[in-house]
């Protein structure tokens, strides 16, 4: 029998080091989680470098890794890939960025980069969109708000290099710096000059703007200012479906990985309740992405919360949060007609709150699968599995081979 | 937890193939290493290929492979390094050679290529400084006497190549042959007129130097012909306290592998008593590099015996001197703060009396490291652990994540 769909479940930064408040355990051996240990036990495990042995990996780029777009060959920064996740379609030679509505006072200096964490910014993008006007600079532009303070900038037109600082002095207290080119390119100057002509006129379009104004009646710190950054010039993906022989659809709550989904031709299929956090709606996420397996060949699944666990350094929460994540993932133990690929993208140790190279586990459960004797999914008992080490960029070949699409290499 | 130091102890050629005269057994799995054990069962256990699969390596491109230099894209021969070991400061464009003093009789036949192991070479080394003239060939040059009968030489100057032969016919009885340019660059002539000038010269000073007159009185073979080989043209070393963030030292009595330290920028500690052979003083050389670290953060040290009776063929011995080994290196099992990586720069195995390339055996203990069930240090039991295989190359960028000094690809 050989599976005809793929599900790549992405469990966000669930891989660990020992932990102390663990009694030497990462989160993910001490979570109780039978339902991915029988994933576990019914497929082959490893281990793997989302990028490479020793390369610290952002979620963006191991997403892309795993896809099978290298991030050596097609990453260009954050900014296109948020840009897309947040509702503008890029195409190739736009340039992105991610930005924040901030808060500056009388004096033009920063008091908070979040704006009191904002939200429901939506009419401020839309003033924004209507009253900000690049032409003299021949460029037109895109923009849409996000979650909470997050928003994101697309410039159009000839010309543009990405090679540009931000306005986001990453402090309080300061004047938000000009954005300035960092190579003699002609191009950068372009972007610089525009990025600062977007900044001055949506700050006057944002100042006596009617939601502004209430939120200062009412103590809140204004979203008077945008900060722009991650620069990235947007390339071109070869898109998944005609790449692979496989439609696909993104499930994910957080813009940057649906961006990158959508980047590569994913659907991105929103689902009501997932926040990217703790709080999330897992069940809904769930039985989205098993709805579409019915719909399309390919399903990515990123659930997020470990991850933040991770950065916030809190063991406990995060072994917690896994067996919640688990009793959620009950429903895949059916799947049928389906390649269920369970890894995370990269480890976040609650030791270091940031990313880290350490290798994640990973099991392939399915049709054809030749079976290890690995029986718990965590980083120890994965490495003593059958697939060995593999790299994120072996995986997309690995699937497609397992469900009969790979190509034969001579004869 | 997360450890500031690493300490690389590279055990010179200890691994091997399995010895008849042990049973079957390698020389470190026939060995009672208790300490190495334990070290194994606390850490993350491996094998590695120095350079790649197959690739069988030299001592001086696996320690550039180890410490991040890539030997396809640094190793420029054994000359340079050696040099620099020797005590040239080695800087980009100058040609390398190692040197020996040997022996010629009256007909120009050599009777000994290392004029009896000579040993004290320095009032030779000083004579050849003052007396050999290469202005008019507009070239200066460097000259040092090393260990015994070695010696490294280093061309200066403008328009030199590198591709040129020796004259050391690896033969006694024989005339040496000129040295000859192995293209048709005239950069290689000039360094190739250059050399045979300098031996012309240098062996003239050495015929009726004081030291080599007295030599033949007490009828021991003069060292009155320098051999020289290992022609290398100094390359340019990004230089490891910027590149990694770390400033380091190197303890390692072999010439080559302090020189390779020194090229790339780590501090070479000198350890009185310690020969780079079995009887080397241990204890002092493993109290040095734990004062040292102290000092940096970031030591390689190289203990070498275990090779030495690797090239000789003798198992047994090479099973009694890791043993030897093993006990020397109980100190460092109470390192704090200190990533400690143990591995092999090379299997030496008895059967073949020179390198192979047999992956070498590896543990990484130290804060945050995932210990795997591995509880023996020999080659086939640290197969079977949580590191899998990795390559050299792979050792820097893993044990940087491991100290939170590697930085993040993406966002």
């Amino acid at each position: 029998m050989i599976a005809h769909k793929v599900l790549f479940l992405v469990l966000d930064g669930i891989s660990d080091r020992p932990c102390e408040a663990l009694n030497g355990l990462t989160p993910l051996a001490a979570a109780r989680t039978p339902v991915l240990d029988r994933i576990a036990a019914e497929g082959v495990c490893g281990i793997m470098d989302s990028i490479g042995p020793g390369i610290r990996p952002g979620s963006d780029t191991s997403h892309l890794s795993l896809l099978g777009y290298p991030p050596q060959e097609y990453y260009t920064g954050r900014g296109p890939l948020e840009a897309e996740g947040t509702g503008i379609h890029m195409t190739a030679g736009m340039i992105g960025f991610r930005c924040n509505f901030a808060t500056v006072d009388a004096n033009g200096l920063i008091t908070d980069r979040r704006a009191g964490r904002i939200s429901g910014t939506e009419p401020l993008a839309e003033a924004i969109r209507e009253g900000v006007d690049l032409s003299a600079l021949g460029l037109a532009f895109r923009f849409e708000s996000g979650a909470g303070h997050r928003a994101a900038l697309a410039l159009v037109g000839e010309g543009l290099g990405d090679k540009v600082s931000s306005n986001d002095p990453k402090n309080e207290g300061v004047r938000p710096p000009a954005v300035q080119p960092c190579t003699d390119d002609p191009a950068d100057k372009k972007t610089a000059d525009a990025c600062n002509e977007f900044i001055r006129q949506s700050a006057e379009i944002l100042f006596d703007h009617p939601a502004n104004v209430r939120r200062v009646e009412e103590g809140l710190p204004p979203g008077n200012l945008l900060l722009i950054r991650g620069a990235g010039k947007m390339g071109a993906f070869p898109q998944f479906p005609e790449r692979y022989g496989l439609s696909g659809s993104v499930i994910s709550a957080a813009t940057l990985i649906s961006g990158i989904g959508k980047v590569v031709g994913l659907e991105h299929i929103p689902v009501p309740g997932t926040t990217g956090s703790t709080n999330s709606d897992l069940d809904a996420k769930v039985r989205a992405a098993i709805a579409e397996l019915g719909r399309k060949d390919f399903v990515l699944m990123n659930i997020k919360g470990a991850d933040e666990a991770g950065h916030d350094g809190k063991g406990i929460q995060k072994r917690d949060f896994i067996e919640v994540i688990d009793k959620a993932l009950e429903p895949l133990l059916d799947l049928e007609d389906t390649l269920l690929v369970v890894c995370a993208d990269h480890s976040t140790p609650c030791a270091i709150k940031d990313h880290s190279a350490d290798p994640v586990p990973i099991v392939i459960r399915g049709p054809g699968v030749r079976v290890d004797r690995t029986v718990r999914f965590d980083e120890v008992s994965c490495a003593e599995g059958g697939l060995h080490r593999i790299r994120g960029c072996d995986l997309m070949p690995i699937a497609l081979d397992l469900i009969n699409k790979s190509h034969k290499y001579g004869a």
